[in-house]
């Protein structure tokens, strides 16, 4: 237990990407959390929960590299770079990101980098918001009767513009989340009304998972309003489809529109 | 500290259900640990992990009501009606199931019955194989250039025939990721090939994320005779996307076509 100080040198360099989940810091997995009892070096995106920080050793070195919309404090290249020389100079890097690594995550550049310097690494799952934020509120991503498969999709492309698979979601029977697309979500919406889906079941879920979690529940053609007088925002994902009609919230919508159709 | 005898009819009954993850029991997230480590009653699926059953205290009683295709222990009714009876009689039921409980879990139903029953339930998610399985073989569900959604589909619906959803993902750009499939990849390939995408690459993964783990790469016209070939069986998931190009094992596939493509 001498050479303490010069232990840096001496570890081979290892590096683990690993999905922090959506927000609660309960929901990272334990597998996730032995790779931080482990890390020399811990490099956290903006969405990850400081609690989770605190599982890695005190003397590891903490980095925060975020990024979320609007707010690039590092590119990717830098968060590359980073990667790798902490890795050479202290030995087991971990790369807590939010979510899962690979869902919108670009985990696979980040592995892609890492082997591209001969760099062992591996990638530990994490619960993405996209089934575990509807699901903590009761909507599930499948249900019989209702739906036999999701869709995932970014509201938010590389060159800013709404994924052309978005349109193509909007007409099938598929749940269609979308993760980033909040601050588009009028435009989103409209995508679904010239498919003729106006009365279309949809939730708005901010924060998802936490104690800030916000929830709007309406059809295609009121979300928007309903988004705005409940002042949702960034981070939230939008959920499109007849089983966000089992939320709780649902219920006296669905009555207004019953009664409406007696009428 | 004197009737311990009767606990079993003083506490509130209540019901978690928790996501157990894929395979490796270490991927259970640190809230469904703590769910279960207060747990009187476990309720489990064939496809956890008998190690995750340790972590509940020596004293609860932990009932198998496994369902995997063709070995349906339970019906969900049954399991529906031991998961109120044990609630109501011994107090917390942790409902353990594969996976996430709200990709093709019936998760939902679950909780719909506690709540007819007023008794108080709520979900934890777990690791969905759908994600964290071809992340796990550094397979990203997204990934820029490649994919910019991702279509997680049921190869078994409920009338046991291949989801209307599965052709529908066909023509699209996005990854599609089928789980309990495998068993008609035949049928699900040419599903494929009839959209003119006999040159998509496929992999096919079972019992991801444990020891057991198979992993099989190719292309559409190619997967179904290496996975006869790998000896491939359930459970397994399949994932169609450019994205499977990214797996070490697809190079020298890539590399032959792209020979016969110069000839």
């Amino acid at each position: 237990m001498i050479a303490t100080s010069t232990n840096r040198n001496t570890k081979e360099p290892r590096i683990t990407l690993v999905g922090a989940g959506p927000g609660d810091a309960d929901l990272i997995t334990l597998k996730g959390v032995k790779a931080l009892q482990t890390a020399d070096v811990v490099l956290y995106d903006a969405l990850v929960n400081a609690e989770i920080l605190e599982l890695a050793p005190a003397h590891a070195t903490k980095v925060y590299v975020g990024k979320r919309s609007g707010d690039h404090s590092y590119s990717q290249d830098a968060v590359n770079k980073l990667m790798i020389d902490y890795a050479i100079n202290y030995g087991h890097v971990v790369r807590l990101k939010g979510g899962d690594p690979f869902v919108f995550g670009r985990g696979f550049e980040e592995l892609d980098y890492a082997a591209s310097y001969s760099i062992p690494a591996q990638a530990i799952p994490g619960i993405s918001s996209s089934i575990g934020v509807p699901g903590m509120q009761h909507i599930p991503v499948t249900h019989r009767g209702l739906s036999e498969s999701f869709w995932v999709v970014t509201g938010t492309t590389a060159n800013h513009q709404i994924s052309p698979d978005l349109y193509q979601a909007a007409k099938t029977n598929a749940t269609v989340v979308v993760l980033m697309g909040v601050h588009k979500l009028a435009e989103i919406a409209e995508i679904f009304k010239s498919e003729g889906k106006s009365k279309l079941p949809v939730a708005v879920i901010q924060s998802g998972s936490t104690k800030d979690e916000k929830v709007a529940v309406g059809i295609v053609d009121t979300i928007v309003e309903i988004v705005e007088e409940k002042k949702i925002t960034s981070p939230a994902l939008i959920i499109f489809g007849e089983v966000v009609s089992l939320h709780p919230q649902f219920a006296p919508i669905k009555e207004f529109y019953d009664i409406i159709a007696q009428e």
